[in-house]
Formats: C-alpha cells, sequence, structure tokens
C-alpha cells in the first residue's frame, strides 16, 4: 500500500485557532482525519508532519524517499521564502501537490508567489480544509500512472 | 435543482488536439462529460459553454446570474489578459472556481497571474481534466453552505 | 446636426445591477437618456453602442468615421487592455472623451493606466452617471471649435 | 448657501501667458470668472486662492475646513509631487474635485501620477479651463446628495 | 498545392485610410492582391481573412489546421495583447510568418513586445506592405524544407 | 542647560481633529506639553516650530544650529517628498529623532520610505504621541554622550 | 500581573561581541536585566527568549498566547525574510512592538523593509539597546489601554 | 545691459559651513560676487536670490520673465523633487543653465535625477563655486546668440 | 548604380560553424553570394564589411556616407550593446534594414532589444540567411523611392 | 594547527543521490574527505558540520569564533534567503570562502543572488565537488597572511 | 608645462556633419583648436586623440598616466555601454572633466546614465564645443590645486 | 599537449599598477608565470593574450578554436558589457572558466551581471591573482574527462 506524506507548515498548528475569519475553524486535527479517511478511500496511508521548523520539514521530506509515493504540501508562510523545501521536494523526486486552505492570490502580494509551485505537479488554493481532499485526490491519479 | 456554469475560454476547443505533451490527450468532450457525470453525483446540472471570443463568455457569464449558483471557468488564455471577464465574473456574484489543466506556474512568466484569481474563491491548477472534477467537489460545498 | 457616438464597454449593461456599491444604482438606459437629453440641449444627436465584444466597438468606432463628428466613451473594462480600441479610435480621427462611472485612481493598480487616454482629448472619471454628460458637455466645446 | 474653495497651485498664475500652445490662452481670472458664474448659476459661492507656495495652499485647505462645503483644485505641478496636499484635503474631509486644464496622461510620464486623485471624488483632465466649470458641476450633484 | 492563410488584425481594414502618415496609402485589398500574386509566383494558393474581433482570428486559425500549410500574420494591435492567438497559432503547429508594416520598435513602447513573435518563425517589420511579400518568400522556404 | 528643537510638519497643527481614527485624538498642544514635561524631567529645553511651509521648517533647522543640541521631528508628509529637509537636518549636524504617529509601515505605500530616516539617529513609529517622548529619551542618551 | 515576552532572533546572542563598531557593546543580558527592570517599573513581568532557530522563535510566540499580553520583538535578520513569524504574531493576537538596535534605514537596502513592521504596533530603530526600553514604555500604554 | 537671474535653492545660503568636505568653504557671498564679476566681465548684469522657500523661488522665476534674458539655478535639494520649479522655468521661456557644486553622480542614488535639467540648456556638476562662472559663460553665448 | 553596403558584426565570420543548431548551416560567403546576387538582379551593387571590431564598423558605416545608398547590416551581438554603431548609423543619414538570422524574441531576454532597430527602416528576423535577400529586397523599394 | 569549518547547507546530505544531472555522483562524504586531505597537505584541521537547520548553521557558525581560523561554505539553498547566515558569518569575523557545486548563474534566477557573497573573501561556483578544495587553497592563502 | 589629454570618443569625428541640428556645425578640428587656444591661455598644452575604437581609447588613456596631467573626455556613445573606459580612467588616477556637446538629458532615455560621471570631477552637458572649454577651465583649478 | 588560452581583458594590463587597494600589487606578467608554471605541473601549455580591444579578443578566442581546449578568462570590464565575447565563447565550444581577481558582489552593482558566467563552467573570484591558478586546476579535471 502506497504512504503519502503530509506535510503542514508553520503556524498550521494554530488552524482554527488563529484568525478563524482568514483560515475557518477546521483545527490540524481535521485536517489529518480528513486526509487519513480519503486517503483510505483511495487505498492509501498516510504519514504526517507539522512543524514550524524549515529544517525539520526538509528533514522529513529527505525521510520520505525511501518511504513514501507522493507529498501533499501546505507549506504555510515557508511558500513564499523557503527555497530549501523547494529543493528537498525537487531533490526527493516524488510527485507533489501543493495546497493553500486560503486563496493566497487575494491577499497581501507577497502571498502570490510560491516556490513551492515551479515544482508541484498540481496546486489547489483557496477550497479551505477541503483542498486537501481535493490535492490527494488529484494526486492518486498521478500515483496510479508511475 | 442547482445549476453550475461550465465556461472554458479560448483554444480548448482544441483540447486533447493542441500540444498533447503540454495539455494532455482529454479532449473537451471529455471534460464536459466528468463535469456533467461529477455534477450528477453532487446533485446538480450543468449548463456548458466554450468559446474562442472574449464577449461570448462575458455574455454566458452575464446569462447565469439568473439561472445558475456557480461557475466553473477555465479562462484559458483570458486568464491573463482580460479584465473583462474579472469584472463580469465579480459582476454577477456567484462563486467562482477558476481551472487550469497545466501548472501555469511552470510556464512562461505571463502566464503565472491571473486576473480571475483576485475574484474566485477557489483555484485548481496543473490537475490535468481531474482538476475540473476537484473543482467542482471544492465548490459543491460553497453552494451547500449559501 | 452633429452626431455624436456614444460607446459602452464590457458589463455596463449591468449598470445599475452590478456591484452597486461600487457602480451606483443608475442604468445604462438612465445613462443613454441623460446623453440624449444633453446632445438634445447643445444641439447634437446621440448614436449608441454597448457591447460586451470589443470587435463590436472597433466596428462601431470604424462606422463613426463618415456618421459622427465626436465619441464619448466609457471603454470599461477594456480600458486597461485593448490596444485595438485606441487604434480604431486614432484610426477615425475624432475627438474623443473618455468617462469612467468610478475614480479608476482609487481601485486596484491595473486600473489605474487606460490605454484610451494617451489618446482621448478630454478624461471624466469619478462622477458617476452624471461623468458622460459632463463628457459631452466638454466634448461640444471641442465639436464647435473645429 | 454652500460655499467651494478654488484651489490653483504653482504657475497658474502664468495661465494664458505661459506656454500657450500647452495650456491655452484663458487667464486665471478668466477661470475665477467662469467658475463664479458657474456656481451662481448653481446656488453655490466661491472663495479662490492660487499659490505657488505649498504650504499656503495647505494653510487655505485648512481654513476651508469650518467654511467651505466643497474643494475644487488643481494642484498644477503638486500633483505630481505633494502629499502633504493630499493628508490636508483628506483632513478636512470635504468633498473634492481634482482639475487639469491638459490631459496630463499625453505629456511626460512623471505627470501621469498625482497624489490627489487617490483622495478626490471626481477628476476632470483635459477639457481646458471648460474643466472647472465640468468639475464643479460635478461636484454640486455630490454637495446636494449629502 | 499549399494553401497560405493570411490573416490581418484589428483596424488593418482602415490600411490607406487610417494615419496614413503613420501606415502609408496601400489598402487592405492592394495587400491581399500582393500577398496572392506573390504566392502564384511561388506555387502557393491564398486564403485571406481579416477582422477585428479576436475570436474571430482564433477561429480561422484553428480552421487552418486542416487547410493550410502556413500562416502569414499581421496581428496588428492584438500583437501585444493577445495571448489567445499565441496560443491558436502554437496550437495549430503550422510555420507563422509575423508581418508589422511600420516598424515597431520606433513607436510608443507598449508596441515593442509581441506576444506573436515568440512562437513566429520569423517576423518582418517596417517594410511597409512589401513586408507581406517578403514574408511570404521567407516562409515559402521553410514550407518547401518541411 | 541643552535645548531640543521641536519640529512638526503639515498637517500636523490639526493633530487630534483631522482623522481621528488614524491619528488618535491628542493635539498638537498636547504633543508639546508632554514633549516639554519630559524635557524638563531630563534636564532639557524646549524649543517648538509647527509650519505647513517646508521653508519655513528648513529655516527653523538652520537657526537650531547655533541654539539648540538636538532635533525631534516629526516631518509629517514632507517624510517622503523633502530632500531639502533631509539636507538642512544633516546640513546642522545635530542628532536628529524622527518620529510618526501612526506606523507608517501600515499604511500606503509611499509612506514606508523617509528621506528623514537615512540621516536620523533614532526613528519611533505608530507610538501615537507617547512616540515623541520616547524619541527624546532616547535622543538624551546621546545628547549627554556628545 | 501581566506578562510582556521579550523575543531576540539571530546573532542577537552576540550582541556586545559581534561588531561593536555597528551595534555597540551592550550584551544580551543588559538588554534582558534593562527590560525587567523597566517592566517591574511599569508593573510587568518578563519571559524572554533568543534563537537563533526561526522555528523555536515561532513555538515560543505561540506560546505566549495563553501566558503573555504583549511582545517586543527584535527580530533581527528574520525581520527581512520570515514571513513565518510575522504569521505567528499575527496568529496570537497580542500587541508587537518591533525593535532594531541600529538604524536598520541607514543599512544595506535589503535591511529596509521588515515583514514584522506590518503587523507591529510600534516600531523603535536606532536608538541602541535604549530602544527595547522605549519599545516596552511605548507597549505598556497599548496594554493597559485594553 | 542683459540681466541674468542667480537663484540658489534650499540649503545654499548655508554653503562654505554645511559639510564642508562635501562642499567646500566657499560661502555663497563668494559665489555671488564671483558670478556677478564674471557677468561684468561679460557685459551682464545679476539679480541674485536664495530661498529655503519653493514659493519664493517660484515667484522670483516668474518676476525674471519681464526682467531678465536668462538663468543660472542651483536647485539644490529641488532638483530631485520639484515639479513646480520645473515648469516655473519653462513657463518664462528664457535660457536656464543649471550648476550643482558637488558632482551628484557620485551621491546617493535619488540626487542623479533633476527634474530642471529636462528643461535646461546646460548643466554643470562637480565644479564646485568656479561652476556658476564656467555656466554663466555658457550661457552668456546663448543670450548673444538669442 | 547604387551601392550597398552590407555589414555583418561580431563572430559572423563563424557562420555554419558556431552553434549550427541555432545558426545554421550557411556561411557568411554565402551570404555575401546571396546578397551579391539579389543586388546584381535588382542593379545594385555591394559593399561587404564584417568585423568582430565595433570600431571598424563604425569606421565602414562612416566611410558608406559618401559611396554608398543603403545600409544593410546584421550587427550580431553588437545589437544589444553598441550605442555606438546606431549613433555611426544614424549620423550617416542612409536607410537601414537591420537582419538577423535567428529569431532573436524566442531566444534570453537581452536579445530582445537592439539599439538599431530604433533607427532602421525595416527588420528581418528568423528567416535564416535568406533574411538578407528579404531585407534587400525591402531596401530596394526605399532606395528608389529616394 | 588553524582549523576551518566546513559548513553545509540544506539538501547537500543528499548530494551525490539528488538529481546527479544537475549535482554529479560525488556525496558529502566524498566532499569531506577531499576538504580534509587537501587541508592536510595544507597543514590545517577541519570541522565540518552539515544541516538543514539554518539554526543549526548560524550556531556553528558562532561557535567557530572561538575554535577555527577560516570558513568555507556552501549554503545551498540559504545562499539565496538567509540574511541570519551572512549576519553570523559577519559577526564572527573569519575569513570566508563560498562553494557552489553548480554554476548558480546558469540556473534559475533566484539562484543568481547570494547574500553570501557579499561578505565572502572569495567565490567558486561551477567546479563540482573539486570547488570544495579550490576554495580551501584560495583561503589557505589568506589564512596565512593574518 | 602640464599636459592635458583631450579624448574624443565614436562618431564625434563627424562632428559638424552629423545630425547638425542636434550637433551643430562645429567641427572636430574646431574643436581641438579651441581646446588648444584655452589650455594655451591656461599655461597647459594639449594631446588630442579620437577614436570610434573603445580599445585605442583605452590605451591612450592607459599612454596618459606618464604624460599628462589631467583628462577632458566626451566619451559619445561609450559613455553609456562603456565599463572598460571608467575603469581606464579610474585606473590612470587623474583628474577627469566629461564633456556632453548636447544635453543628454533631453535626449533618450538610455543617454541619460553615462559610466564615467561616476568617476569624474565634473561634468559639462549642453553648452555646445563651448563646453570643452568651459571643463578646460574647471578643470585647470584643480590641476594647480594639485 | 593539450594548450589553454589565457585571455585577460581591458586594464589587466594595468595589474599591479592601477588602485593596487582593490586589485593587489601582482602584475600581469606574474598572472601569465603563475598560469604558465601551473599548467606545466598539469602537463599543459599556455597560449595568452591580453587586449583592450574586444575584437582583439573575440579574434584570439575564435582562433583557439582550433589550437586550444579549454580557455581561462578574465574579461575585466567586458564581463558587464561584451555580448560578442560571451557569443565568441559559446561559438568556440571549448570549456571557460571565468576569473575575476576581486569579490565582484561587493563592489558597484554594475558589477554583479557577468554576461561571460552564462556560458562559463566554472567561476571564481575574490582570490586575487591565486584565482587563475584554481580556475586552471578546476579546467583540467574537465579537459581530461573530455
Amino acid at each position: 500500500m502506497s504512504t503519502v506524506l503530509l506535510v503542514n507548515g508553520p503556524n498550521l498548528n494554530l488552524l482554527g485557532v488563529r484568525e478563524p475569519a482568514i483560515y475557518g475553524r477546521d483545527t490540524l486535527q481535521d485536517v489529518e482525519d480528513l486526509v487519513r479517511s480519503t486517503a483510505g478511500e483511495l487505498g492509501l496511508s498516510v504519514d504526517a508532519v507539522q512543524s514550524n521548523h524549515e529544517g525539520v520539514l526538509v528533514d522529513a521530506i529527505h525521510a520520505a524517499r525511501d518511504t513514501c509515493s507522493a507529498i501533499v504540501i501546505n507549506p504555510g508562510a515557508f511558500s513564499h521564502t523557503s527555497v530549501a523545501i523547494r529543493d528537498a521536494l525537487a531533490g526527493v523526486d516524488l510527485p507533489v501537490a501543493e495546497v493553500h486552505v486560503t486563496n493566497i492570490h487575494r491577499r497581501e502580494p507577497f502571498r502570490h508567489h510560491s516556490y513551492v509551485s515551479g515544482i508541484a505537479e498540481l496546486v489547489v488554493v483557496g477550497a479551505g480544509v477541503r483542498g486537501y481532499e481535493l490535492a490527494l485526490r488529484g494526486l492518486a491519479d498521478i500515483i496510479s500512472a508511475r
């Protein structure tokens, strides 16, 4: 059974708590439950990591090289600043789906560019936590096509 | 039963034919079939329009004001150049999901910006024709929440 | 009796309906009535066209070459994207007054530049539908001076 | 009876004298006469100030806070350089109409941006001295709507 | 016998009439006659379309996919604004020669960039209507080499 | 006893009156009282000037050359536009503390840059009128260190 | 008794040691002593953290959500590169005072912009370690006003 | 006998006093003496004005319209910020020579552009106070050629 | 009989040898033969120069002032960097046709701008060595029209 | 015996594994062996650290202050984003040699700028893992010159 | 007796011939005569060089290192493109006066920046060939002050 | 025995003489001796050229096509301005190592970009004349790998 790595970046541990007018009321636990449940339906298992430390995320992505078939990532603020995460994702050579809970194109200009989008297969923004499920579904096609 | 307007912009009539290395081999008919089938599953009906004429698309969006509950749009090349379509979408005040078959962030710089993203609820890029289905699923949540 | 061509661009058919908080509650019919009434007072007649199709507007401007003495135009969204309309206006060599219902300088940056302003005689922005009347009055001076 | 403050910025004392090929042959006195006559027709009175000193204009705008209902301003060269006048106008919280005798969008690039436009209700450019009358008429609507 | 599609964009119906100081006195009919006569000499036939409607041009380009061997296009104002035409040309996968009657590099900065040049085989600018003949001759080499 | 020059730029005479939602309800008199009281506590005296005239401020800064030991300045709108004030401050060679009542980095982009900051010792923004006191305290260290 | 979180970013452990010509000779211990002493005077207590790890700072800011009333932060180099810290600060919804020991506006251009300034209440730059005290005094007003 | 207006802008009253390492030790009086002495040699007389007030300079330039044949101006800091002075100089239609004591191209980037240079006949920078003499000599040629 | 100067810039001596995948296999001798043969057909003679030295090209252009009626130039890499060649061409006041073997708009961004295009009559890019012939034919029209 | 700190940034633990077409097949161990062997030849010893955590690298650089004489660093992705590492390097005041395995000037534009280069003594790019040796040799000259 | 090197760059051999509406009717010989005559008056001798070859100018500047006391240079088009000449001038460490016959600030934007100005002592633009004399007079002060 | 071409660009003949504070005291002869000695050790011979003439360098690079196996080049000022040298290097298809004596990233911004870096295999900056040796060593690996 293929495993998907679910990566959540900085401040996403506050999901449902931080600025609910912007990010909604679902929590990180809700996200992980939704992803696991969708994965189950698709015959996939899930490894999940959330960290506010860029290095922890890079390490986790590296580890996925041998254990996972694909990565769903919401890089949070690191989307806009981290070349290291981009390079880690490119380095492990797995298909990547990028998710943003909010529509980053409607927010401050510095959120309009993501270093990850340039190496992701697909990107889902603005669909709330539902976006994780959609991204996983899109990714499942690619996993099975490999 | 709520109706969703499916809008496809210029050159998407060539889907499956034009540059298959970039856009894949699914045709516009496949897209419409997939959207109708997903919509049926979600209890929604679909009106579909494709045109290479910006004005035809604006007119169709206006007409949806009284007949539809939401819009799924792949504006194609108009994403990058048409303020008129952006304004039409904003003017009819329906939730909008934007779709791009390819990951526009991996292509020429002029494709990285979409006027539509700034007024869409959600955006799905790079998931191939499957992206239409994902967008519709994401939109269904918003329709039912209204 | 001189004739003035009144041109309204995309989405202005929704005037009074679309986003009234931004555009007000007067309709396109109100605009045309106001322009015709002002024109009558000034001894001018009016031909009016509105379209969401750039090509229709270009054709109408061309046709004015032989039938009209001046053009009042609200290019709407095409202000910011259409070199074709700019060239059509320059090509027929009639005095042009540009109108925007809202003050475009207080809106999104991409609305601050208009291709038409570079070839118009005068520009009125932010005066609501009243702006059409003001533009026509300003234009009448130029018509009579020719 | 409501009073409108008419503000003319630097070099406008030379109107009709300075570069007539660009600015025309009407003088500042003609402008004031035209504005007073239009105001009379509209049931308004006029206070007029012209100065080449930014500080004098700021002081005059401040003074209008208690004595006037609206401001018609041609900030001249200060349009492009004076945040102080912008802030003064915003600070007295009166409706503002901005006028430029010439079409500033057809001149040097540094004249295309006006700090005042961002806080004005309406802007009239390129209509010659007639523009003052048009601006006042547009402003009268707003005064009476308050 | 191979057929070449001759495409003329917006306002080129006014050729010889519009701004003759810039565009010269030859008409669109002269252009088509010149192209047909050159084509005859080269053993090629010509299909010609001119429209002020971007969508009509996109449709015509699509239709050429099955009927033509190459395209000579003067996109006019659409050169600078239409990604849709660029994509249509790329989509039908025929060799393209771009023509501009005037030398666009000597005109306003917004005319210096053409979306079409990035996918054309060859570009001829500034040679007047003669440029169509030169472009066709250059294209003929490519057609025969295929 | 050392004297500090307190300089307030354009529109600060309206403090407490102009746009209280942005600038708060303390008046210029309150500012001067606060600065004098803090100065007294620190063994310093205060000369105060406010003007809407850039030239008056430059003259006052020049005059401080022989009479003062330091300058606390809120240049207001001149922060963003006046090289003359920057040069005057650099020319008299006294330590300068710059104050802004609001956090200029949260406002329009043209307020993010201050010509004065490049020659000031310290800058306090966003602390309301309290910022003057803080700036003076910071400056007192520098005065006593000289 | 309210608690203030004092956050010091990367390299500030070297304060007093690193480049004393730029940063002065006071140490991080001096900073913390000064802040604790000022806090005591103001009836506040202090929690202090310094780290060269962005993730440690994000975690500490999150933890302050339940334990602190305000944050004084010198983000050091992270000011210019960390959206994650900006988002953490915005996410915990406490008033923030930003401090820089040096006047960052007199240094390299990449130091002129701080992501934190856009969400801070007040900013003090260039006042040396004294700036921490000034920032805390400014912040105390806001804490007591809540 | 022709008269030349000598205009010195803000802070030039401090010449010889302000930052002598940059501006040298000659005073404004030395400048005026040098210009008068050179003018005498060339058969010209001199009117001199220095002010830190932009408006005073504009007024003085206007007054020169009827009394002077040419203008030598060191606009100081206003070079970089004053469109009003540029317009005043253009408005009086006299030949203008611009002088800068220092080589502004070796200083901060914001000093590299002068609004006055775009309408001056000749510009002398970096020659110290000697530059006034050189500028006057260059201007004398133009005066006598008129 | 009129003479045309054929100028080839740096590295064009390697034509047919250097990077044939980009530049093709025709040599400089082939180019000169083609141009001479076309010129003969048009009743023109040809002077040819190729150099990797900018100064040699400038000298050759100057010499053409008295001996030639027009210039065909492929400035090669100097297109993008040489104002001297642009000025030489403008200085001798002969009609100029610019040629590039490849379509420079499909290559690196620094090749998209040519200093020569701004003073050329016509420009042919991307037609391979055939472009020289086309350019000469276009130029012949202009020569005979003089 | 002097010690050199060898610092390798994020993803360099994957050297030889990650994208070998770009980075080659040598591993991090090979790099460390090569550096140690070169150091031995030069009479130097080596301390080595690799981390995907920016903070770990900053801490390691700080620690080198008292134990090392120079630093060889390949900052990897942090080159382009980390002001903290730049400041750490500047703070410990040791000579720095920067290495990049690939030629970063031939890759994406965001890799062309390195914050570290501005404070390094020397930079070697594109020489593969051999670049570490070259950098160490260059650095050895500087160490012995101190 | 000190010697001054007079350097004239590309196309200045055409002075008086090339585009007299822009550059006037004085020839290069007139320039050299004027400079020699002024030099004689100032007790200086002159070496003169003009070339269209950048390398010849660099060589001549190098040679001046041992034979001249100062350099008057009109770099012509090389002003805007040649770092080599800038470096040569900086390398020989002689005082430099830069001259432009025309006011380059009134011409195309690419002529507004000169690499030479950043290392020159003084710059004279727009004074026609008289500018050479003025520059030499300004330079003489500096020579005698050394 | 393979031969390496050593190319030194403009002003490098002054090495050791020109601005020793920046470039050091080693001469061009020292550089050539060092390169020859290193080459001897590596079993390579050296051809050396230095010129201040871009064309001479282009010619020399072309000549290396048949006689050399690799090129070590310090393009000096031409790095920043010469597309011709870039194209010459690309045209002869030999491995290239670029050297700069100083760290160009610590100097003026216009020195941060080199046209040569984009086609070089490796680049060494800031290592003084030692950099030539390092570059040659790096290049030797590539030569032997071919």
